[in-house]
Order: C-alpha cells, then structure tokens, then sequence
C-alpha cells in the first residue's frame, strides 16, 4: 500500500471553512486507499512563532480539531514531528549533501529577499528539514498544493544527492500526488481570509459566533420580489460545498422564484453546516473537557514513527561512516 | 570549577609535530585546574568528508593517538558528538533565533564566496551546530585560536538572542580563553605543511619514517668545520620544542664549536623526540592492537555528555513549548 503524507504547521488553529475545504476534505479523500500520515509540523512552527504559550494553545487547539474531524474507522498515523528523536540528526546528514545554491531558491527565502528582509536560520534550513519529514519513512506520495510542489522537488533532489554520493538506495525518491481542485471558496467579504480581518467562517465556535458571521457574508443589493441568481451568490456557493443535492436544488428554486431574502439562504447555511459539522463539533466539546484520549492516541502513533526514524537514522549513520 | 570545551574535526588524522605542539600541547596546558571536555567533532566532518572508509578510519586513528598521548591521570571527558543525541534538535530550535545575516559572516561561507563556489547546507549552518556544542555543556571557557574566535562570538550572540527571546537565562554566555602563544614551528621544507606534500613529521610513525623525514630537513650550506648560528636553524628550532634546557645547552655549544656536522644535530634531534613520546608510542602500538579499552571508556564519556545534553534539552522544549 503506498504512504501519503501531509502535515500541518500549528501556527494557526481554529479551523474554519477554507482550511477544512481546502486542505482537510482533501486530505481525507487522498488517503483513500492509502497508509496515510499526518504530521504535525510543531518544529517547523519554530520559524514563526517565538512564544511558549501561543504554541502550545496552537497546537492543543489544533490537536482537539483534527481528532473531532477525523472518521473513527480512518487508517491513519498522526504524529508530532517534535517527538522524532532523530528527525535532526537526519537533516544534518542531509544538509551535508544540499547545495546551498538550491536553499537560495526557496520560495520562503526568495520572499524575504524580495521583501529585504532578514530571516531566521530555522526558516533557511526549513527545506532540508521538510525533505527529512518526507524522505526518512520511505514516503510514496505528497499531494501537490501550492506552497507544497517545491518541497516535493527538494526532497526529490536531496534523496537523490544522497543515494548517489554514498552509491545506495537508502532513500526512496517521492512522487507528487494532484489533488482535485477545490474551486473558489467566498469569504464573508471581498477581502482575501485573514485572522485580523476576523472574516473567516469558524467550524468549532459557539453557534451563535457563526450565526453572526454567517450574517455578515456580502450579498448583492436587491428587492425582496426581485428574481435571484445562485450562481451570482456567496452564500449559495457556500451551501453547494455542503447540502445534498437536492437540498441545493430546493434552495436554487427558492432564488428563482423571488420573495427570498438573503437573510433566508443565511439561515438555511447555518443550518445546513450545524448539521454537516454536528458530530465533529460534539466530539470537539469532548475532547476539549478530556485530552487524555488524543494523548494516549498520539503517544502510540508517535512511537511507532519514532521507530521508523531510528531505524533510518542508524542505516544512515552506517552508511556515513559514524 | 570552570568547564572548558576544545574540539577537533576527524577530518584528518596522523598526529604530527605541528597538532601536537598548535593542538595538543596547549589543550593539555589549558585543562589545568578546569573541568575539560574534548570532543570528537565527528558530525562537523561531514561538511567535507563524504567517504564511509576515509570518515571511519580517520576517526579510529585520531581516537588511538589522543588515547596514547593523553596523560593517565588527566581528568577529562572525551566524547563524539554524533553520540549526543539531541545535539541536533537543539540546534535547530536555536536556529530558530539566529539570523540569517550573521551567518553570511561566517568565515567559511565567505571563503566559499571569495573562491565563487558553492557550498553544502551544513557547511553553512556549521557555526549553529558548534553553538550548540559549547552552549549546550554550560562551557564556560572556549580556547580562542585563530579560528574558533569566530565561533566563540556566535556563540555568544545566539545565546544571548535564545535568552532574550524566551526571557530564560538557560544558556551561559561563554567567554574566550586566550592559549600562550606556540611561536614558529619550522617544517622539513619552507613550504606550508601538508599531507600532499608529505613534509611533516609524524609522531606515532615507525622510527625508520621518522628519521627519513628528519633527515630531510632543510638546512644551511655550510662547511663542517664551520662554527653553525643555532638560532638559525630549523633543526634546533625543533630540538628546542623537545629537549632539556641542559640537553638544549649541551647541543647549543656544539653548533658553535664547528666540527658539528646539521646531520649530527638531525640524529638528536630524533633521539630526543622517540623518547619524548616513547610512553606514547608504547602506548600507541597497544592501542592499535587492542581498541576495546578505549571503546570502553568512550562509552562512558559519551553517556555523561548525552545526558547533560538530554537535559538541556528537555529544558529547552519546555522553554519554546513543545
């Protein structure tokens, strides 16, 4: 069965629409049929967040989420990257077959330069250390987001310096994996999503915190009798991502047919996520009031990864010389 | 007691005059009434070595020679950095706090820049990895040789950034040690030194070797009988580094006497140095048949810094929030 893996930075929590839509539902649907890992990249998160507090209420935050969203029945290995003894150790042996001309291309790197800006060493060697996330378990696939093709390519190249300055095959040289494309998801506003326009869309707030955002999605400014069009409608482009068929259907007539509010299709949204979120957001109140299942759950699968990396690490330091 | 650390690079091996009197000699003089730790920069060597067979056995030399000159009461822990398992995670979260910029100061990127030629990522973060194995032993003391000064200054500077960043005091900021000045050691011939150009004098080599070596040392044209300046004399620059003040007096008024032919002062001058290190070089063939007594107190070594190490790392987890 080939291994998949995604990760996710706890640099941000509160999971909310677009992060669910587009790296969640993904997710989920690219494991299928796949052993899949999840990795929490909480060494990576290091390169931005500079403050005790705010990591661990990321991450705990970040945890309760993903472990309210996962299927049960889902094969999966979540794990943190911090509690890979040897991931570093890995990545200086990798660091000493990198070309420092090929960090230069990296888009976090390119982006300070552009900006003029210095950046931290953590953040210049957050390549290096990504390739070891993917190459060390003998990784198959990593879908191809954005931000994520670069990484599969430096892995690609460092594994490959690697077998080829030691004449191996300690390392397997991954593949991309193209997810669907999501299609475009409307904020509240015009605005791209941001935490400090506080215009996203939450999964786990209190009903009446989403109501309220709900309310505020941006809507064309028509009569009450005036005929609507859905397919001109942040609000029904959201419900599409998350009512049946013919739930969507009942909803587009009710457009068509004028004497619908806004207002109404806002509240049919509501309803419609409560619902699809229902058991998600039950769990989560759970998992809030007790951690100790995520923690006993987490503890089994980091140490069978941990596992993996030491055994990799050893081939390594064998094949090095030390 | 203060703690101090000196390292060195298997990279090279064949213990001769120049490391044992630049090297050695100085380490030993330094360790005196401090706490001394030297370690076996194993993990540093991959920034150049990229040879299982060349990495292995120049590490198994080095450890005989040190082995064999180090004095048996010396109260010492010699240990190889490879062995520290969290070295590396914990130079990663200090990276997290080390700029970029500072590192383009690097003496060896910039040799790298000046030459135009690319170099490997660990290379680069090469000054991060030695910050962490001086700060990571709360090392008070770092000898300042010409080329560890740099590292001393890094040292400094991202301890003191971590400290700062974290409002901790966790890392002890090192401060420099400033080694007696050697003075000119003169080689067999006026060039540099080299293992390419074979013309330096080794330590632990068959007596045989030695003398051919010694033999070859340049020296002036002169006549026999002439009376010979010793002061300007490579034979008795070196002469002077090994022997008595008597032996060296005794030698002296010969030089001036005449009749003194250099290959007579060559003779002593091997005489006087198998028998400076003959406790060495019994040692040495011991050690060569026979590795397991020093596998065995490396072992122990190891442990004492591995720990220390797990601590501060430890420590430092909880500092950051992982």
């Amino acid at each position: 069965m080939k291994k998949i893996l995604t990760w996710i930075k706890p640099t941000w929590a509160w999971m909310h629409l677009w992060n669910y839509l587009w790296m969640f539902k993904p997710f989920i649907e690219n494991s299928k049929g796949k052993k899949s890992y999840l990795m929490i990249a909480d060494y990576h998160s290091l390169t931005s967040v500079h403050s005790k507090g705010e990591l661990e209420l990321n991450k705990r935050r970040m945890l309760v989420e993903l472990f309210s969203l996962l299927p049960e029945d889902m094969d999966i290995t979540l794990f943190e990257q911090s509690k890979v003894t040897h991931i570093n150790n890995i990545t200086w042996m990798l660091s000493s077959v990198t070309p420092y001309s090929l960090m230069l291309r990296a888009h976090a790197f390119k982006d300070s330069q552009a900006k003029n800006s210095d950046i931290n060493m953590a953040l210049f060697n957050y390549p290096v250390l990504m390739t070891s996330d993917i190459i060390t378990y003998d990784i198959d696939l990593v879908p191809v987001w954005k931000d994520q093709k670069q990484h599969l390519e430096f892995a690609r190249d460092i594994a490959d310096n690697f077998n080829k300055t030691y004449e191996t095959d300690l390392f397997k040289l991954p593949e991309p994996y193209i997810s669907e494309e999501v299609g475009l998801i409307p904020w509240i506003d015009w605005r791209k999503m941001s935490k400090s326009y506080n215009n996203h869309l939450p999964i786990f707030d209190d009903e009446k915190v989403l109501k309220k955002r709900i309310m505020k999605i941006v809507t064309w400014d028509e009569a009450l009798e005036d005929v609507k069009n859905p397919d001109n409608c942040n609000v029904f482009a959201l419900i599409k991502f998350f009512a049946s068929e013919e739930k969507q259907e009942e909803i587009k007539q009710k457009y068509l047919a004028g004497g619908y509010w806004y207002g109404h299709a806002k509240l049919e949204l509501l309803d419609i996520l409560v619902k699809y979120f229902g058991e998600a957001r039950e769990k989560y109140k759970r998992y809030e009031d007790d951690f100790s299942e995520i923690e006993k759950k987490l503890k089994k699968w980091n140490s069978i990864v941990k596992w993996m990396a030491t055994k990799k690490y050893n081939e390594m330091m064998r094949v090095v010389g030390l």
